[in-house]
């Protein structure tokens, strides 16, 4: 099965942003991807380098949103991954993953459980965490457990998407460095980031999927300097090998062929499932064990 | 805080292997390391290749092995982390890390949790699964997060090792290649155990130490060929970035110096622990969310 992440950059509005994701979709399509991944808030910029009330108005048109994905997903019977700005009602947004289906049906949505804040990344200012739990979502190319960004640091959200029977991982995600931090810590980070991913994979037995932002976007507010978005999108198989990595620059269509039977040949020698101490396993539901 | 893990090979009987790992405590405390990690089972061969009641003599010394490393820990004046088969009763029986004081007190001691049985690794036959939880150990140097071997593989048992306030985790191990098998399987099985052990330093924001065996064991029932353990003892800091790492073929005395305070740094900037969400991780508990 043929996937597609396609890694972009942020073109100074909306309109042309998603225009050119969109031609990127029909490319991928067109090359017979059946499944395609968008980056993180891939409408727009990354807002959330600075805590405004006005970006909520990006929320505004989430109900078109959805219409306007599922016909870009019918159109080029893909499989369609998401990832949108949810408005519930006013004063309460969620940053929600949303999963169409070849015929443009919504397939099911996730909204992201764990919710950032860190210098230029402000995103519990925007987003309330997720209520809708850790659910994978079934679709006509697979099982998927769709998770964002931030969740991609906890091997928890993995883990429990394995354990209700996802296929796959998928992050779509927005991350990147600071020009002001040296070499060193920027390789640091950018490594660290892809470890933690392929280690969920390995873990658990599944393919991982990362699909993030690239190209630089100054912080609108001017109180730091902006967000390099490092690209690096990447296909991971069930042991972790890297079967497609992007680079840190350009944008790109990033291919990749899933094979479910690899998943089972590696999960059955490698039965890490089989073996979990479950019984010895409450204190995961602790915060801290003072 | 200066720390060694000693790689060795089976010098072909109990004795002899003792002796050279004595040697090498002594050479690494005069290096001044204050801490000393030993390789899993680290007084005979790794006897799980095949299933045969007279390796559970082994395990009859179990109080004089306590004894033995006690007076080492104490000659040499460090904080020693031993690997050895415990004996509770006939038929009963633990693959038990031990670590003794800088004084030669038992600081305390952790049984394995997770069991594999893979082919060449029948460990289900010799080894009850640990019953003390997942404790870290109070030392001298620090609180340690004592895993061994097969639990590398969850990140459960270093999650709650970190909430349970290890300030380090410490893997003695026991793993190598089939040379039956291709190079590429070979590597992806190698950067696999390296990159589940980096993400647990990540997910967690603790170094990790892994102390592997190295050398060509063969199969002394002939079943199978024997493993040729690849070595590659590492200590990663708490990003997951290797500090020092050793070859897949020589004996190594491997050092590293840790650094409690870029513990602090790394938590406090990629503070993981904050945003848990703790009460969504029920399914963690389950055996699988049919």
């Amino acid at each position: 099965m043929k996937v597609a992440l396609v890694q972009k950059k942020y073109y100074g509005n909306t309109e042309t942003t998603i225009e050119k994701t969109v031609e990127d979709i029909k490319k991928a399509s067109l090359n017979g991807a059946e499944l395609i991944v968008l980056q993180e808030l891939h409408q727009n910029e990354y807002f959330c380098q600075s805590e405004d009330t006005k970006f909520f108005d990006y929320a505004g048109s989430w109900e078109e949103d959805i219409t306007f994905w599922s016909t870009v997903a019918k159109a080029n019977r893909v499989v369609l991954v998401t990832s949108l700005f949810e408005k519930r009602t006013a004063g309460l947004y969620h940053n929600t993953a949303v999963v169409f289906e070849k015929d443009g049906t919504v397939a099911g949505k996730y909204r992201k459980m764990h919710i950032p804040d860190d210098p230029g990344f402000y995103e519990k200012f925007y987003f309330t965490p997720g209520d809708l739990g850790f659910e994978p979502i079934q679709t006509s190319v697979g099982k998927l457990g769709v998770l964002v960004c931030w969740d991609q640091w906890y091997p928890e959200a993995a883990r429990i998407m394995t354990l209700r029977g996802a296929e796959m991982l998928i992050y779509p995600t927005a991350i990147g460095w600071f020009d002001g931090d040296n070499e060193a810590e920027k390789q640091r980070q950018l490594d660290s980031w892809i470890t933690i991913q392929r280690s969920h994979a390995i873990a658990n037995g599944v393919p991982v999927l990362s699909c993030n932002r690239v190209g630089f976007e100054a912080d609108s507010a001017g109180v730091m300097h902006g967000i390099r978005f490092w690209g690096n999108s990447f296909v991971c198989d069930p042991q972790g090998s890297l079967i497609a990595q992007a680079g840190s620059v350009d944008e790109t269509i990033l291919y990749a062929d899933i094979d479910h039977k690899r998943t089972k040949e590696v999960r059955d020698i490698w039965p890490f499932l089989r073996d979990r101490r479950i019984e010895a396993y409450g204190n995961l539901l602790k915060r801290y064990c003072d």
